[in-house]
């Protein structure tokens, strides 16, 4: 189902959060289960992988992620305060040592001159560190944004839990 | 992220759900959140793709999907009533009027002698009607495993809402 990068990043996090202890859960919007789907490719990954919440509709991140509707109208859905209240909504209702957010705009449509395609905010938390990114990919397409956003996100969470 | 077969079919179910007017959630055990990425994959995704839950560990079948404590103990995540409890759940928190569930054994490891790997149930709800059904894949490992699986709950899915 991934492609051969993903999968070995993914393969990396796994034994990283074993090595460490630490269990994953994913709070994703453009990736749209995308990061979920690469950890579980690995085997073994029940070892660390609880699971997490596909938020694609601003709904679903109110209900399921108590993103906070005031924060979703401010600053959009595309926001820092937005992934970090993501990925800090998974952590809490999981339980999760470790919890990853994504929110971005893939493309083709929904980008703006503020934010074209290719904008996205990520998040990692470890732990009490939850670290926000803004990656400005180039666009390449919808596959390729939402792949990129997935290899930025599992390589940023290897580093972070490596590092604890 | 996924293959050609794959992203087809989530093409067609997507198409078939914004003729319908129907927005869809997923529930997601050994799938991992492909089901979701798969139907997020397709450009325009938005109109009908509300979200859903990657419930991997069992302690997230209850706390997000609201499944039975007791029906996981006596049935055990890989049963009908299982699968059809997460279906039911995601409708329920998300409001979508399409549901999907998926629940097996996507191996290397996990398998027994009752239910081996490629043991999977699925679930498929469109309003008020609930589907499920059984697939008793040919193991053919784990990645082939988890893609029969999302292709098979797609053109489920797909079926069920062309035939609203």
């Amino acid at each position: 189902m991934c492609g051969a990068e993903i999968k070995a990043s993914a393969a990396r996090l796994v034994e990283a959060l074993a090595e460490r202890g630490l269990m994953i859960a994913t709070a994703e919007s453009c990736t749209g289960g995308a990061v979920a789907a690469a950890v579980t490719s690995i085997a073994g990954c029940s070892a660390v992988m609880l699971g997490g919440v596909v938020a694609y509709h601003n709904d679903v991140k109110v209900a399921l992620l108590g993103v906070d509707e005031g924060v979703l109208l401010s600053h959009g859905a595309v926001s820092e305060p937005v992934v970090a209240q993501m990925a800090n909504g998974v952590a809490l209702s999981t339980g999760a040592a470790c919890a990853v957010a994504t929110s971005g705009i893939a493309g083709p449509g929904g980008g703006t001159p503020d934010k074209p395609v290719g904008t996205v905010w990520v998040a990692v938390k470890v732990r009490g560190n939850l670290v926000t990114r803004l990656l400005q990919l180039p666009d390449r397409g919808r596959e390729e944004n939402i792949r990129a956003t997935v290899l930025a996100v599992l390589e940023m969470a290897c580093g972070m839990v490596l590092s604890k």
